[in-house]
């Protein structure tokens, strides 16, 4: 993820998602800009090129806009790109809240600074600064390719909606199947990075059939990429994941080892319906959904999903430096810590 | 507001609205879609007309949409006119969360009964569909027509989001001058309004000078809608607001009566500066906030600022019957007791 291009592409989607929040820098609203700054990860204590998050749908939507074009076109898709990540950042904003989550990439969250009130609010407003981001791309297109593109993004908020609804669902319901499961992740995660790898070949002018394989594309990495994220849950370490302390145990989301922990009528599914599970317990029952066989469903599942999205990106990628680049980003995704 | 045109109108904005929402209507999420018809209020306990609201900005946006037109034009503009009220009731959902607000039209809010995670998504929801509802108005219009709409209405919700953001800060600061009311109310309330009056002339094909008096009508018309309110929330019955019970000398609100009670420096500001109100000095503060003139102050600038709504009206409205009722609708809501 380090090649010229590729750090290009980065610092000119933080240019540009400065230049997009920059709308309400005012003196009447100065708090209100600072949350929002700091959520980003651009200002508060401890700030740190890691507080700003990978920037992964950005760069995912650039890198689709340029596989098939020509050097310096990606540069007209950055309204799109930030539109994307300030959609991203608002659902987290907004999630942390849901989540009650205190920490996200090592600093208290929102909320916690300035209280749920001004959150939630703060969250709006970046969800609002998304679609006029969108907007700027009329500089360079025509009318109808900027409203698809509006219109695809909320479209994907509304299924984001959709899965935080099936997500908070999912905690306190014994009923929550592996079909439901697929259906959340699918709107909470994966509606998203598609929507980037989408956006990035409408905006390349490709035809609808490619489109559709983008989508696709961004479709099974976004469900690989919850799949890791469900293992970082219960077995990464919190001070490389930047998250709040619980554990996915702890708080009882209904993630891919854990459901297919329950399936296997055991230990660990036996502990987990008698009740609420405690900090010290963790150690132990994570062992003992290993040795059920979670893990391994997992990474196996995450394995398969994202040899899927290899394989499609190897149909849509030509050849050459993009092509290179995205496929060393769907390796590093599967492989993170983080 | 009940000769035929206006009931035409309100029963074509229901369906619209229930044809809007119905996109989430399905299995996987049904208590979600339950959230929004309740908070709609089409569903739930004490549902009745009056749950609904008055569905202000969606009527002015097709009787602005009609004003000089023909007949039945208005009815191409109904997504449009779904859209501001998908708006105005998302951001209601989440102002109820802020303010801690336990009632509105007379039952309880939607955190209240669902929790504040699930009421924010549910806004959230909402906030997405609509815009999905703006798109429709494809079927009728260009490209940059909608394109235009969309931008306005997102336009609006930054600055729905700039006015809640002071709004919250008024409650707690000593320095709230009246020049921040102004503009906090401007993008709180008259923000929306505007944007509906607005845009009913954008979708009447009106030329940019005429669209531009349609949103100044609207402009008057919502900062004059917003006095009114201030005014019910510290001497309107509770049984007719159907809002919380907590009076706004309570809450602290920083509404135009108090801002002139506080500039008058008599026994009224006295006693607020000395901190908080409990419910048994109600009665008597609003009767002292009477005599220092800060209920006559709020009235005579609602008065002023109809007058220039109406002004501005009676250019842009050629005559006839549309013309008749939307100066029945600015009569009516200035003399509201809810």
């Amino acid at each position: 993820m380090t090649t010229n291009i590729i750090r290009e592409m980065q610092s000119a989607i933080e240019d540009e998602l400065k230049s997009q929040v920059n709308r309400i820098n005012e003196g009447s609203t100065k708090i209100f800009f600072e949350m929002i700054s700091y959520h980003m990860g651009w200002t508060g204590e401890n700030e740190h090129e890691y507080s700003r998050g990978k920037r992964l749908r950005p760069l995912l939507l650039l890198l689709s806009s340029s596989l098939n074009g020509s050097n310096q076109n990606w540069r007209r898709a950055l309204p799109g790109a930030a539109a994307v990540e300030l959609i991203h950042n608002f659902s987290l904003i907004h999630d942390d809240i849901e989540d009650k989550s205190d920490k996200r990439r090592n600093r208290p969250t929102v909320w916690v600074k300035w209280g749920i009130p001004q959150a939630i609010n703060a969250g709006d407003g970046l969800y609002a600064m998304s679609d006029l981001a969108a907007y700027d791309l009329i500089e360079h297109f025509p009318s109808e390719i900027v409203l698809k593109t509006s219109r695809l993004l909320h479209k994907t908020c509304l299924n984001l909606t959709r899965g935080q609804y099936m997500d908070m669902l999912s905690e306190g319901s014994d009923s929550f199947s592996l079909e439901d499961y697929w259906m959340m992740i699918t709107n909470k995660t994966a509606a998203l990075i598609a929507a980037s790898t989408e956006i990035g070949s409408i905006l390349a002018g490709l035809e609808e059939n490619d489109q559709e394989m983008y989508r696709q594309f961004g479709h099974y990495l976004g469900l690989a990429f919850q799949i890791k994220d469900d293992i970082l849950g219960i077995w990464g370490k919190e001070e490389k994941t930047g998250k709040s302390n619980l554990n996915d145990l702890v708080t009882r989301k209904k993630t891919l080892p854990v459901l297919y922990g329950l399936q296997q009528g055991g230990n660990f599914s036996n502990r987990w319906r008698e009740g609420n599970i405690e900090v010290n317990e963790i150690s132990d029952l994570s062992v003992e959904l290993i040795k059920e066989g979670g893990l391994l469903f997992a990474e196996e599942s995450a394995e398969k999903l994202s040899e899927m999205a290899i394989k499609l990106l190897q149909i849509i990628s030509r050849s050459g430096e993009i092509g290179d680049n995205l496929y060393s980003i769907v390796n590093q995704l599967l492989k993170r810590e983080s």
